[in-house]
């Protein structure tokens, strides 16, 4: 993370806070540490994406390759589902981070996390082992190491430290267990203190009913899709569908991240927008590819830059066993820029999901073809994106900066995603002007979301709504009252236009679009 | 709950099974007591009531007493929030239902469901006391207390039940502790198992982080009411509102119920609408009065016949100790039916809420008036009504039973909240039918949630779409391709209007409104 993207990033979340878009949760307790809570403003761009995602694919599925509409249908499963599920998800034996704990300090760290290098100095002209010291990776990591050698020196009475390449560290996790165990801890003054990595399942517990015990233990769904497995046979017999058939479902899923970072990226509580493709076997590839494209056209269709998308195919060699392909598609964030991070990955899954499913709770969940008499367990391309993640991307796609404009800070955001519609100002608080103002905002109100602001120049108030991205602000001035003509200024090119009162509706609806 | 009501209630939960608005979750793992899963039409039906009241509070709030339009803002806070919440909330100490275990048996009980009554038998004409038996209010009291009666007597050599008057059985939290020790548990044999009724937490519990202890101990919030009050300061801070403001929210809550039941009306996973009304102490009343009227005017609105609607007062002896006056709105049930249950809470809840989170915080969260430089901690209103239950009213509600149509089973909601909108059909699947429905299809599609369907007769089809609320079904026949005329069926009265081609769009944006 370079300093500049840092702090792109650093004006970015305070935006968030200072126009109510996002607030730490809790925080007049302190805060929990990985939870974000959705202000005004965070709620509606949230609920403007959501409600995109949803009518793009569930109310008004995309056409396939035949030209017709595809089939997709909705669903909304519980957070906590009988905890067999996630036995037979896999996610009970292997969804775990390796995690080392330093028994010297009490800490606890992520094992991939922490970089090794055995660092050198100089004692009377001679070249001394300070031995395997470790810190954090990350931008800090050089200076840390440099910091803690040197109070390592102090102590060992040596003089000068020689200077290390920090590219040359090596993960903890790649290291053979005895080179392992001579490593110094990242906050450690001794070696050898850190313990063996060992596994931490991500998933939240909690316990159903009176008694807390094994039987009772439940878990916070850690991802959507697994509802959607489980619902897939009583779909199949209630809805009308027949591969090739969707089902999709938006919701919050928890997982109990080590270390949650980067403001709402990867947070502890989240939204996830998830969709599983029901096909047959032999038909997994296409749609495999027809997903891929289809998702990173609709990145594209709510605002996001061609050149800050890329597909990033899993090398075969790194797919889980069950995958034949898995694309992840990645955005270029502030924090990963010039490079790319993960958006949403599209994965085609075989038949793993039902299979396993079939095998744990021993119901049959294939289908049987009315005309060929075929029976098959459905082959499922997944694509599976994050609602919050997709926040974050608008966020950071339209964010501007133009020390030129009235809000140097302006929000770029499609009008039909902004959280604001229009903003209504009489140009001063008297002349007949507010009524007029007024009237027009009770009108479009029914329909839009709309401020009406009468507080300060107006030069002020169109920087407000830049600041939080409205797309459109409509000026009640004293001509207005002679002309019936209002102006309405753009957001995007602040050029101003005058149109007629009686035409405004016409206007905003054809501008707002989709 | 009377059989025939009872069994109005099955066909609701059988319709929602059948046709994909409501399973069992985790049913293929043999469930999960407490928990619904919304299908494809259920999760439809339900986002379309959650919009609506988006809608018509934050989207656009309604007016208040003076004609302008309320100031409402959404917020989405965290699930998991800070523990120290629910201990200024009084959810940790207080949040509690009353159980007993049966020392015998190894069974838990609410104990406030367990209901016990003295009962005797005659042995040689002579009147012996079987003891204190108990069983579980409700439909089968009787039957329970009777059976259970017999065996003892059996065992004791009697001869003949002595009848009794059932309504003359005492709540076992109602009697004194040495009373108490002699009661016979629902399913024990003996007399005297049943320990003392001990406070039970209704709050899910969970672990934050890598460790599980105390310090790390969060809760599932139980209401999403917290967490705007968490924030009030944030959102006054950002959202240029000042009292009187409302803040809304709507999100999953979760309560570790002892006895789920009556199908999605009490589940241990569900989902809220809830508002903050934020005002100045002396105006309490006022908004009080004028929340319980709008929320009241506002579910006769979305369909609910007003004398299936009453508002229970809570009496000033049964009221909070912090609340000035609460009202439920209450719906007549199926199982409660002639009688009403809770579908809303309207609860002015004074100054409590934000003076505890003052206290627990050490935060101010008072507000200043800006003019009159007044500072106050404002008084709050709070309706708080179920979403999951709102979609079970508007079930309840819509459920008609008429033998003489093609569907006996129709679902009567409101145009704008059914979850599918049209259904559009070729009388016959050939003679260029389906490519002038296609077409048509294709338009509508884009606006509204439009289903296809070329399947057997067209009374079937007319049958499937009334079986799940569609208002309006287009067919296309041989007329059509002469003379541009569609044929359009009302759910309602099941009469038929032809209606131009060219006017589809007009007819049915108007027919199906808001």
């Amino acid at each position: 993370m370079t300093k500049l993207e840092n702090s792109l990033m650093n004006r970015i979340v305070s935006l968030c806070k200072r126009r109510g878009f996002v607030f730490p949760a809790s925080e007049i307790y302190g805060g929990l540490n990985g939870f974000w809570d959705y202000g005004p403003l965070g709620t509606q761009l949230k609920n403007n994406l959501r409600d995109r995602w949803w009518r793009d694919h569930v109310e008004c599925p995309p056409l396939g390759p035949d030209g017709k509409p595809l089939s997709i249908v909705g669903l909304d499963s519980t957070i906590i589902q009988h905890p067999r599920t996630w036995h037979a998800s896999g996610h009970v034996g292997g969804f775990a981070d390796l995690m080392v704990d330093d028994r010297e300090t009490k800490l606890r760290y992520r094992a991939d996390h922490i970089l090794a290098l055995e660092v050198f100095y100089e004692k009377a002209g001679t070249k001394k082992s300070l031995g395997l010291l470790s810190a954090l990776e990350g931008d800090e990591f050089e200076e840390s190491l440099t910091k803690k050698a040197k109070k390592l020196i102090q102590k060992a009475g040596g003089e000068e430290l020689v200077p290390f390449d920090a590219s040359k560290a090596i993960p903890l996790t790649n290291l053979d267990e005895t080179t392992r165990a001579k490593v110094i801890g990242p906050d450690a003054q001794q070696a050898g203190t850190l313990t063996e990595p060992r596994a931490f399942n991500l998933m939240f517990e909690s316990f159903v009913g009176v008694f807390q015990n094994e039987d009772s233990k439940v878990y916070l769904r850690p991802e959507t899709a697994q509802g959607i497995f489980l619902q897939y046979k009583n779909v199949l017999d209630t809805s009308r569908v027949k591969p090739p058939f969707g089902v999709a479902q938006i919701g919050k899923s928890f997982r109990n991240e080590v270390t949650p970072r980067n403001f709402i990226f990867r947070s502890r509580e989240f939204e996830q927008m998830e969709m599983e493709f029901f096909c047959a076997p032999e038909d997994g590839m296409m749609w495999y590819e027809f997903w891929v494209a289809e998702r990173m056209r609709w990145w594209e269709s709510i605002g996001c830059k061609k050149e800050n998308l890329y597909r990033h195919i899993i090398p075969e060699n790194e797919l889980a066993h069950y995958s034949k392909g898995t694309s992840d598609i990645e955005y270029r964030w502030p924090f990963t820029a010039p490079g790319f991070g993960e958006l949403e990955g599209v994965a085609y899954r075989t038949d793993f999901d039902l299979k396993q499913h079939t095998e744990f709770s021993k119901q049959t969940l294939d289908y049987i073809d009315q005309e060929s008499k075929r029976r098959y367990v459905p082959h499922v391309v997944e694509p599976a994106s994050g609602l919050t993640r997709g926040v974050l991307l608008l966020l950071c796609e339209g964010y501007q900066y133009d020390e030129t404009r009235p809000s140097p800070e302006w929000l770029k955001i499609k009008p039909s995603l902004a959280p604001v519609k229009l903003g209504i100002f009489p140009l001063v608080n008297k002349d007949g002007m507010p009524e007029v103002a007024e009237k027009l905002y009770m009108d479009l109100r029914q329909d839009y979301i709309t401020q009406f602001d009468v507080k300060q120049a107006i030069g002020k108030r169109y920087a407000r709504m830049d600041e939080i991205g409205t797309p459109y602000c409509i000026t009640v001035d004293g001509d207005t009252l002679k002309d019936q003509v209002v102006t309405i200024r753009d957001r995007d090119t602040t050029t101003q236009e005058r149109v007629s009162l009686d035409k405004v509706r016409d206007y905003v609806a054809q501008k707002l679009g989709r």
